[in-house]
């Protein structure tokens, strides 16, 4: 992973989750692996996040999308957060579970919607 | 399934799949279960697709992400020929794999663009 | 969804979690979405699980199948519950895992039994 | 895999698929691995499906429901063909993909649908 | 489930888990359902863990892949610890959560290294 | 995806599926999408499939594991015949499918080594 990429997708992150909080999401991913924090900071933000073609609220919505559908804890956290800082309301991210309900299954977006909740609680968004 | 909203859902999918392909695809749910179409269209297509809040576009987008996501065949066909008509172009929908690869793999992404890519060529979209 | 619907789909969950548990159950989901709440209680109970042709203890194993196979967490709690209402016994329920075993992996089989396990203590099954 | 296990296993299938069929499934599994074969045939059939306290029926059914959640094509064939040997009806067999679109989406429902339909053909059920 | 079969399986099982957990492992599986904890112990263990061809390193890296791509929670767990009586590094179980984040995704590595990551401070693996 | 990232990756491909296949793959994917095509060359192979601390029929088997357990098929195909490239046995690969049995289902199992069985029909492995 070439230094200006992974810098890039640091400063894409920070966007999304907000500056204060970028320091602490990558130590959350160095904790792990230092080279997982550099491929999720890198490609995930620094490649694919900032692409062009779509705006980053779609983007965040397909993401929960993805995410709800398949059961992934702490992306689904994160997405959601993230939407809400790209743009996206708390009635935008829930439709999207209704879309997930009719393709992935009420389970899932029952599963999803409640993880969405503690964030919209935690983040005190009504 | 109350016949106000099985008809409301069947406009629904009309506006979608083009007036000229909704009988065609209404028996091809009838062939396989009269009350799976009567359901998919009525729920699906007149209590989900036809919620305010987000745009069929973004709808539509969401809905690939999720069927790409899980590999579901039939729908994920159906879905990209929806969304061209709900107003995204190739290249959105294209897009759209991007946040597959990153969160459901590049295997899921490779999936849905080959199912995709037969759509664009039968709609002879460039 | 219909107020009729709506109402069957009540009635017809207070007749699988218990006519005490409807209304915190109704609320769980109403705190997620009102929305949600109508379209579970009118559709998923409402329109299929008070559907003929299949006896709800079926219906109810059949679930618990899918949700073990799926790794969906809320939903398996609540539809080992609503199976034990609807006759299953817990020998039969604990027989569905050793499908999901064989067809879904021994992994599945064990999350869902260990979920299922908390049910059935809670509920002081023997 | 012992033997006395196997040959029970094949006399369960045997009964499932129907005696004039054993040998070609068999076969079929053999050409893959010979191994697999016998696990196959010894535990899958020898020792989960010849258990007791569910019926063949019931069995069929989770199975499907299953096999359909995770959109597997060649198990899910054979279990609809096996469900009609234990006694579902065509209608009970189109049922439990009723209860896969509310638990696992539309979208595995219509996939596992078109698969049930070619085998309801092949073997001419009305 | 032969007796002899079973007893193979225990003392695979033993092996990869350490004589000193192996009472408290069966034990976990049998409060569950008896039968589980013998099918788990005679077929996973007795059969296909204790098959040649594949040395138990390898197969416990392709067990955690499988685990982590399908999101299962115990049984990642239980295979990170064996792993790493198995002869696998602390550096090549993270390893191959970089083959998941291609192929199933970065969110599924992302639950799974956290998963791996409290296996390894339970056990202070450095 | 820079330039250099990205000709390290075509040259990891090229020894894993052959030199004389490397341009024929690279077209598959570029038909689909270039970016696609840069960012599997580049990503997938320069940066993950090259780097250290497991050999690359380790990694190989550890994709089959998990792209069969998720039933995705373009990939699978792909990643058998590299295994076979890099190093692995018809025999290793078959193996990994117990695996795959025990943790994802014989369903997936089955499915995965019909997939498999095709390429080694068509590679002519014995």
């Amino acid at each position: 992973m070439e230094q200006a990429q992974y810098e890039k997708g640091i400063r894409q992150f920070a966007q999304m989750v907000g500056q204060e909080n970028i320091e602490a999401l990558r130590q959350q991913f160095a904790a792990l692996s230092s080279d997982f924090e550099r491929y999720v900071m890198g490609f995930v933000g620094g490649e694919i996040w900032s692409r062009p073609n779509l705006d980053l609220k779609t983007r965040s919505l397909c993401s929960i999308a993805i995410l709800a559908a398949l059961g992934r804890t702490n992306a689904l956290e994160l997405n959601v957060k993230m939407a809400l800082n790209n743009g996206a309301t708390k009635m935008e991210i829930i439709e999207v579970f209704f879309q997930v309900a009719i393709y992935a299954g009420f389970a899932a977006a029952w599963d999803g919607l409640t993880k969405a909740d503690t964030v919209f609680r935690e983040m005190q968004i009504k």
